[in-house]
């Protein structure tokens, strides 16, 4: 009997579960999900005998030591701060380990530990960061193998809405984080590298600067650039890629009026509001429009901004103009904006979202010039078994699979860039319905 | 013989240690300056009896109190950071002290120890903050006795250049610390109050909200907001007043030209530059422009910004599209942009300062509309003698001067806002040439 521990369990758990938890009889494993709220791990595991979900506080040192050093595998899905006080106690009691979180410097300082102990601390191993790695090294190892000079490679993700859910003026509601949907970007300047130049986009210009992308069927999106494409170049083993850039998708029209709100204030989590409880969204929004709420708010912004129908409709839609109150006690603008998307962008009890990535890559092999498209399409199933939960949870669960199996016998703190992981990883999701559509072309 | 400590004396104490030298003999007053170097004080005591330089580093705790135990009164120059260990072993020792700068909230709380002991530490004692504080509230106080109701009150300050110094086109010279003019609002947003609503305005719209500021004789300034106009409610007992706005001064075009600067992410301070030292200017503006350094720059900026001709020259006069190296070995957009700055921006040997403060009030009386404005004008003598120095020095040293004769006896944590304090001190700055015209206008 292998005991497989997994610590924090919320919503994007669902098919880490399931997966664990199919396997479980013929594998012999014991899935036990500690969380700080156990209801909806219990919920998922309904009266298996081969789950058990319980009280954890990760910060309880006693509890995590324990049950970390029972455990034979832990997949840790705490918040990305908690990662590194588990990654020790794993170290310490000689335990492999998984996180869907990028990993941190700090987490890199226990490399040599880590492999001193035997030990794998396998990390950004969810969706975006996790399958974007592995489908990407795929290409990028069967590019090089056949002896090919990769010039770009530009990658997009998006957790998205599926489109018979899709319903709202924005093309957009809320499948993960609404904080990091909030913050998205907030407060750096997003890099990245176009012809052997470094480019820089600032906060306030980032959801001017997109890059339209076709996905068939599903037809257009649009991409906004990630915080830090330039440390990809190392992870990828591209340290002279001339072109490399990571982005996050939208539909059409997203980012413009997305921009509307960045440029207004709206996204700024630096400053308490005053007294948000008293005042309504009209006037708060007049607030950064140097006008009064009485004043023609729509016709300041868009003549602050020069912003078109589509635009304007989608931000009236939104709510930023209505005399209904902001209705938070204390917080920045951010947090007041958070409120109203989690309340327009809710996911229906009827809806599905979807999870879209897509990759280009262009090289030379032979004298020629070559470009690849992979495309990746999932629907969720429904509220609970998410594209996010899947895209997510089983990547992780397909690894902590092998780990428990003896077929992954790297040592350190890893990433999925090795054809150990991401082979049989990406083969897994195939599986299960996850998976790439590749198209090749030579351009020239 | 009564001892002054002077901690930390940089190019801005020049006048403070020129007045208080030249009251020493009657005063019997022992002046003592310490700094990790002493050598600009040593220069400026020249070899008076009444004044020692000697080296000090206020991080040494034993060398700090045993040099505090042994004042009369502390002027503490140091970095804001620092008063506060300062403050603690002044209140320690029963020793009063003056800082110039903004009050921390840590320092707040140390209000009721030094009310026990008896001491007094007075912040914000500079220009601003300090002479607008004392100017402000003299006002303030002399309209409410009369028994008038203040609508508004806006009030600016610009540490500028001098006219006949006045010779680039950008119409500004460093005068004071390079980094928070190359930071100036960064990532932040300004909040005031107009007619009864919070205003917010972020940075990236700061330098495009500018009000025009019209000081006779000389001419026209633009003023754009500072951080935190609202918690100066609270400072003048201005709780209800339906307007206050505090800003800072620039000659006209200046704002206009530096929102350029933002808006490009050349001011960003949250990312290191990727190889800094192998790129030049033309390269690093092209990298935020999404375009190659090969091209069109300036066009295309244009093109992005729609820039007047007198802001393109502005920004090629400054050199961010010259074909010279960044010339740093590490560091952020801004400090890239500082470097440029402090050599295009740098004060020329026969070169005078300027600070330049203006305030405007608006109040009921008797059923009448009235307004004040009320402006100073400080030139400086040379490079040492600046009107910076003598801003930010000359309040401090009759402060002290005060403080040891016994005429300022309050206690606690305390700003210039009392009669107490401004009534002598403004008479004081007036002796040295540093008064305020008033206009008085009954407007309706």
């Amino acid at each position: 009997m292998k005991k497989i521990l997994i610590i924090g369990a919320g919503r994007s758990s669902s098919d880490l579960i399931r997966y664990l938890l199919g396997k479980a009889p013929n594998s012999g494993w014991k899935i036990r999900i500690g969380d700080k709220d156990p209801s909806f791990a219990a919920q998922k595991l309904a009266s298996s005998p081969h789950g058990e979900a319980f009280f954890f506080d990760v910060s309880d040192e006693e509890q995590r030591r324990s049950e970390i050093a029972d455990a034979d595998i832990v997949i840790s899905m705490v918040p990305a701060s908690m990662h590194l006080v588990v990654a020790n106690d794993c170290i310490h009691f000689a335990k492999n380990a998984i996180t869907p979180s990028y990993v941190s410097d700090e987490m890199l300082e226990l490399d040599q530990k880590a492999r001193e102990k035997g030990v794998l601390i396998l990390n950004e191993m969810g969706v975006d960061p996790g399958i974007d790695h592995m489908s990407a090294m795929k290409i990028i190892d069967s590019i090089r193998s056949n002896g090919g000079d990769i010039q770009s490679f530009e990658s997009f993700t998006g957790g998205l809405i599926a489109p018979e859910s899709d319903n709202n003026p924005w093309n957009y509601k809320i499948t993960w984080n609404p904080r990091n949907v909030v913050l998205a970007g907030y407060g750096g300047t997003a890099r990245f590298i176009r012809e052997n130049e470094a480019m820089y986009i600032p906060y306030q210009r980032l959801f001017e600067r997109i890059t339209e992308v076709d996905v068939a069927p599903l037809g257009k999106f649009e991409g906004y650039a990630n915080r830090d494409s330039l440390k990809y170049r190392k992870t990828y083993g591209l340290d002279n890629i001339p072109t490399l850039f990571r982005g996050t998708l939208r539909r059409p029209g997203f980012c413009k009026a997305w921009n509307v709100l960045v440029q207004t204030g709206l996204t700024d989590d630096s400053f308490l509001l005053e007294s948000p409880s008293s005042i309504t969204w009209r006037e708060l929004t007049a607030s950064f429009v140097n006008c009064s709420s009485k004043d023609n708010v729509e016709m300041k912004l868009r003549r602050m901004f020069t912003i078109d129908e589509d635009t304007i409709n989608r931000l009236k839609w939104l709510g930023i103009f209505d005399d209904k109150p902001v209705n938070i006690e204390e917080g920045t603008p951010a947090m007041a904006l958070q409120q109203l998307i989690e309340e327009k962008w809710k996911l229906g009890e009827n809806d599905n979202d979807m999870l879209v990535m897509w990759h280009r890559f262009n090289y030379y092999l032979n004298g020629k010039q070559h470009e690849i498209q992979s495309s990746l399409t999932v629907l969720g199933e429904n509220r609970t078994y998410t594209a996010m939960s899947k895209t997510v949870g089983l990547p992780i669960a397909i690894a902590a699979g092998m780990i428990l199996e003896g077929k992954i016998t790297l040592k350190g703190i890893c990433l999925p860039v090795h054809p150990e992981i991401y082979l049989p990883v990406l083969s897994g999701l195939e599986q299960h319905g996850v998976s790439f559509v590749e198209h090749h072309t030579v351009v020239s």
